[in-house]
């Protein structure tokens, strides 16, 4: 690159200096003076060097933005292929770009001083500059940090753990959506180009080919829900409107004509939304009706004498709303609706209905309205879809759970209408298992700023001493390394639940959908608390939308939500428990049921030992049998009395809608025992699979941590009911800020394995 | 008002019904003949009039745009002076209208009826059409809502209460901003031009006399901080970054210029501050020192010569930041900097500083940045300030506390610095007072909405039988309800500390301060944890901009921070409580004060009784007795084990510095026990000074479920320190369930004495 901007040899060691001496503009007249004096002092610079830099800090004659942007250029085309983290100073910046590193005019201590005392005279011996150099190395212009230069022993095993064998796919992501980061990060566009942006973004990826990976080979995709998965996770680093839009479309949409559709659906229409040739959206959810999907009140006429459906809105409230994609981009809709036959009611199904044509105009009979502003993923356009009697083929009906035959009757494989209803919410498990992850990764994101914010950060210290990194503050300890350890737990659980769901047979369908509706509940919430938390632990500066928090934290709000309200998703594993028990028993009533739970929930509620209820010793609290028996404990105890509950409920005449709205708080109490109690055992089992030491001993800390703290909050329960002492609990939340602290010093290393891209992380120690 | 568009007084009673029927735009052709085959089958109706209406209906000549303004604008006019809770469908509606309503014409049971059925048909019998009449009747077209028609006998006793003696001051705030509340609510502007909208609104309550309500009455004010924090909370209901620039101008830097300033600065400054003929900003933190203010960096060099003083900021991280009012619109600046005379510091003080003439230009030497996008309160202009030797008249020092005399010397009415220090920070305490006002207005605001919603919002429901409203859920009983308890006993608590702050003796100064401190962390917290709670209540609607809890959410976030971050003012708060001991004790040391305090504390902890330790009555559970001592207890246990465990470690010879650190957990602890003490203390205060027996037995109710949610949270403690056995624990949670369920029923009435305006509440019912 010859231009007549070319710079002299012996001044590229000085580069660096001139560039951060102009490059915000406030040169003043006493600077350019030390600079010069400590320049002129220094014998072991040429003269000819020195006239040269004389030259440049000429005030009559200052680099015009031209030379300072190849300035920049330069600089960053030759200091970014190193390890960064080394790189700290002027002086060793300098040395990154001598043609000659060694030469003695340049490598001497004396050198190295000159420069450090511009640095502090210039106070540039921190994060301020590097604006001017874009934000490739956030520690560059560091002097005094807690943050650490060098990897721990288990670094590089436990970021390859993380990314469970799709290391190749997350980089592709990366490397798509890297070069639009400005754009994605921009705060001033108005909602309607922010969707366009989010649309383009995603037509990219699906031209990556990614959007379809979940979908059989025959249709372009890899058949792999691990691989989708691991893109969605990907994505929701970047930008959680861009996410949920390529969810709603490549989950949802195609989703639902994957899995509720036959071959002719697969054949029609596959292809055209693995490219996004086809926009779509899933239409469920009305303006009365959220939770309640059997209740829903859209209807689909059969009509026998052309063989077509009519979809028909009845009312204004019974509009469908919230639907992602529905304002401006889908073409067409997964509306679920009441299908009628001769007017019998046959329950939900789902049919495919046109909702515009492909230069975008709406279809006749359809209204479409705008959510319009949300408090969060803004990027998405959520809308309303109203159908005045809608004409669609019988063909448009996603049959494989229902149909109507060539004789105008209703067949199905599944004559339970209960079971076929069920079945078909199944549809649904995917988004539920994808979305925690997502909020498990924003989750991940908040703790990596917060972290290296803390550890950089310093105020208060002891007198007459410096400021100590708030890092270093118990409290701040007690904040945020239980956080670390709950992201964890929550990706080894998501790993253990999308492996399961995948490899499912359809026997355990129930109990993996129960556990999904759980773990994203749990998840879900831990993610918004983290957030939270990471942002208070920012101070000032996490208020700045630069921080991400603000995105983080609107975006993933409605994660409690969407895809299922977190409450009612934890009655919905609740139940399903009783059920699985129930099943067990064969053809047992209810009342049968839970007479039996209370006897089997009983017999393994062994008898208390005082001696395991006072024992605090560390061996003992720090080991998976006591801490699983906890866990277990909890699970067993809480269903037990939910059966017992019930039990006397029904006995005494209550109808059983009435008694399980009685124990509703019981019910997500049990939810949760048990959904803790599979984190906690996949965090166990994770940890067996591992074959090196360091990564052993550092994930065992972790879960320790996840353990002991879900117990400690826990304490109230377990005290209540005589599980451990006072004592006891003292102990364990003792033992609790001995694990904060321990595992603080690795705080640094345990985000740096979350693989947030660079450029996020060095937001956290940037001071514009 | 005459015009063209004239209405038949006989047409009158069914213009709501053409209204809705037309005003969407969307009426069919079915429903119109349904419309008219209900009108021609009733006989009571004339024959003319049945002609006028459907003239009104023929879909060839539809209304024009401009009539259904007219017709909107009638229905509003004549339906407004009424209590609109009565009036919930199109007959009740026509009869308001009805210039003869008791025409037989028209009141009749035939006509009634024909009018349900056209709503039930066209799906109006809900908030849906209600869009069209504008807000001002949420429950106009609701059939069939859990929502109450008539206030409860203690409800105009309860508003009034909440509004402690400022009712007209309060109607006055919103009688200014009432007619901006669609700009209010917009979401489509960018960052500036909603900078200058908020500004205008400033403007404009400046003008309205109520920004230096509390300056002297010399100066235009009326001496009343009281008044001042009443405006201040009355804002908070519309937008909070109105309320804060508000409190950055008036309160902050007015309030320094007043207190930290003499006489000279007050005639010069304070009229023109109250009317922001000069606008200002409070330049106190830096990049580098937020919560460290005593190591603020940024310097103030006396100049002998000329008996000035230079500003000077010593390096890019030592600009000052965040400062609200700074980016755009401030003319002067309160700056915090090291007092320097004669190479001797003195400590941090304040100074004036011009940083903008009069025409907005920058002043020479200093340097403005703006800090961007926020999370939330982009109405206001936050930015930094980079002071390079800028030169101020000696006179610019706010000298109260500490001045440059003639001859060159620092003097000063206080000769401890450390006691100066404070006293200078004792100026921040005004907003600590007002931003956990403000904070639990949104609580209150969020709750208003969220209990509507629920009251109305209907999903699942016994087989066969209509659906229940979500209120019933005992899920959601327990989410919501504690949290309305809340918002009352930190009002009371807030009014309590405003009363003692306006009324105090320089004596409790540091008392003050430190409860400030600890209810500003304790209440600000509770804001953000009820917000969204509330969001998370309202589903996928709670998450649309229309129902603000977007703004509420992210405009509180920063109340956590901004005037001293949460974590660092309980632990200013528990240590003032420690220093508070050690002054009752005279000139004793750290290492006696603490072993005084582990006496008196360990006298006051009388032995636990074994019957009290399990009463589990009612009668015991729900009286003040037993509330206030398990309090107390807690109060007074933190504050011994704290000064045992201090006194141990300062013995064993560690510096008090690393002593405060080590225990830093325990102060935030001991220090929410203390708030927490002294808010139920003020609930029970309050109810005592009620006269009506209805006001007093609800906010005992609300009282009760306030202190023992509050020792269910903590039961975990109570339990470890054997205070309450299992069994009362367990007795206490069921109590609190009761008192939720028992509460639900006044659950409308309780969120309407927040006195939420009209319109807002409405958004809750809406479904667009």
């Amino acid at each position: 690159m010859k231009t007549s901007f070319s710079i002299q040899d012996s001044l590229l060691p000085f580069l660096p200096l001139l560039y951060i001496a102009w490059a915000d503009g406030i040169l003043e007249k006493h600077e350019i003076d030390y600079i010069k004096n400590q320049i002129d002092d220094n014998n072991t610079i040429t003269d000819a060097t020195k006239q040269l830099i004389s030259k440049w800090l000429d005030p009559s004659h200052p680099p015009s933005a031209r030379e300072l942007v190849y300035w920049k250029k330069y600089i960053k085309q030759h200091a970014d292929v190193l390890d960064l983290r080394e790189k700290q100073d002027l002086y060793s910046l300098g040395t990154v770009l001598a043609k000659k590193p060694n030469l003695e005019e340049w490598a001497n201590e004396k050198t190295k001083q000159s420069l450090q005392q511009i640095e502090n005279y210039l106070g540039v011996s921190s994060h301020e500059a590097i604006r001017f150099i874009d934000d490739f190395n956030p520690a560059l212009f560091k002097v005094d940090s807690n943050l650490k230069r060098s990897e721990a022993p288990y670094s590089k095993a436990l970021k390859t753990l993380l990314q469970h064998g799709n290391t190749d796919l997350k980089n592709k992501v990366q490397s798509i959506l890297d070069p639009h980061k400005e754009e994605i990060e921009s705060h001033s566009e108005d909602l309607y180009s922010r969707r366009e942006k989010v649309l383009q973004w995603t037509q990219e990826l699906a031209d990556a080919g990614l959007g379809k990976l979940a979908y059989p080979s025959a249709y372009g995709g890899s058949d792999s829900m691990v691989q989708y998965a691991a893109v969605f996770e990907e994505m929701a680093k970047y930008d959680l409107s861009l996410t949920i839009k390529f969810g709603v479309h490549f989950g949802l949409f195609g989703g639902s004509v994957e899995s509720l559709g036959t071959n002719y659906h697969h054949d029609k229409y596959l292809k055209d939304i693995g490219t996004m040739a086809l926009p779509g959206c899933f239409a469920m959810t009305e303006m009365h009706h959220g939770s309640n999907v059997k209740a829903l009140q859209t209807t689909a006429i059969y009509q026998p004498d052309d063989q077509s459906f009519i979809i028909n809105t009845p009312t204004h409230n019974d509009r469908k709303t919230y639907i992602g994609n529905a304002a401006m981009h889908a073409q067409m809709a997964t509306v679920f609706a009441q299908l009628i036959v001769d007017d019998e009611e046959h329950g939900i199904h789902a049919f495919l209905v046109p909702i515009r044509n492909k230069q975008g105009a709406t279809m006749p009979g359809i209204t479409i309205g705008d959510n319009g502003h949300k408090m969060g993923l803004n990027g998405v356009d959520n809308g309303t879809l109203h159908f005045n009697t809608v004409k669609i083929p019988k063909e448009n009906l996603l049959n494989k759970f229902g149909d109507v035959d060539e004789e105008g009757q209703y067949t199905s494989p599944i004559s339970s209408s209960s079971r076929r209803f069920f079945t078909m919410l199944g549809t649904l498990v995917g988004g539920r298992l994808c979305v925690p992850i997502a909020g498990n990764t924003a989750a991940k994101k908040a703790l990596n700023m917060a972290i290296y914010f803390a550890l950089d950060r310093k105020q208060f210290g002891p007198p007459g001493k410096p400021e100590q990194s708030i890092m270093d503050y118990p409290t701040h300890q007690k904040k945020l390394m239980p956080l670390i350890a709950n992201a964890y737990a929550y990706d080894f659980a998501h790993e253990h639940l999308l492996r399961e769901y995948t490899s499912h047979s359809d026997h355990d369908a129930q109990e993996i959908e129960a556990l999904a509706a759980g773990l994203k509940a749990l998840s879900t919430w831990n993610a918004t608390d983290t957030i939270q938390t990471c942002r208070e632990a920012c101070g000032g500066k996490g208020y700045l939308s630069e921080m991400y928090f603000d995105r983080l934290k609107a975006d993933t709000d409605i994660f409690m939500t969407f895809e299922g309200d977190n409450t009612v998703l934890l009655q919905l594993t609740a139940k399903s428990r009783l059920t699985y028990f129930k099943k067990q028993f064969g053809r047992m009533d209810w009342w049968d049921t839970l007479k039996y739970i209370s006897n089997i929930a009983s017999t393994n509620l062994t008898e208390l030992n005082a001696l395991v209820t006072r024992d605090t010793s560390q061996e003992h609290l720090l080991g998976d049998e006591f801490q699983l028996a906890a866990f277990t404990y909890r699970e067993e105890y809480s269903l037990r009395t939910l059966a017992m509950r019930l039990n006397k409920k029904i006995k005494s005449g209550m109808d059983s809608y009435e008694a399980f709205l009685d124990v509703q708080v019981h019910l997500i109490d049990m939810a949760s025992a048990y959904i803790d109690r599979i984190v906690l055992e996949q965090f166990i089992g994770a940890i067996k699979k591992q074959e090196q030491n360091s990564v052993k001993e550092v994930l065992t800390s972790l879960k320790n941590l996840y353990a002991l703290h879900r117990i400690e909050e826990y304490k109230g329960w377990y005290l209540e009911h005589d599980y451990i002492s006072g004592s006891k609990s003292l102990a364990i939340n003792k033992l609790v800020s001995k694990l904060c602290k321990e595992l603080k010093e690795e705080s640094q290393h345990l985000v740096d394995a979350f693989d947030i891209p660079a450029h996020m992380t060095a937001t956290a120690l940037k001071f514009y």
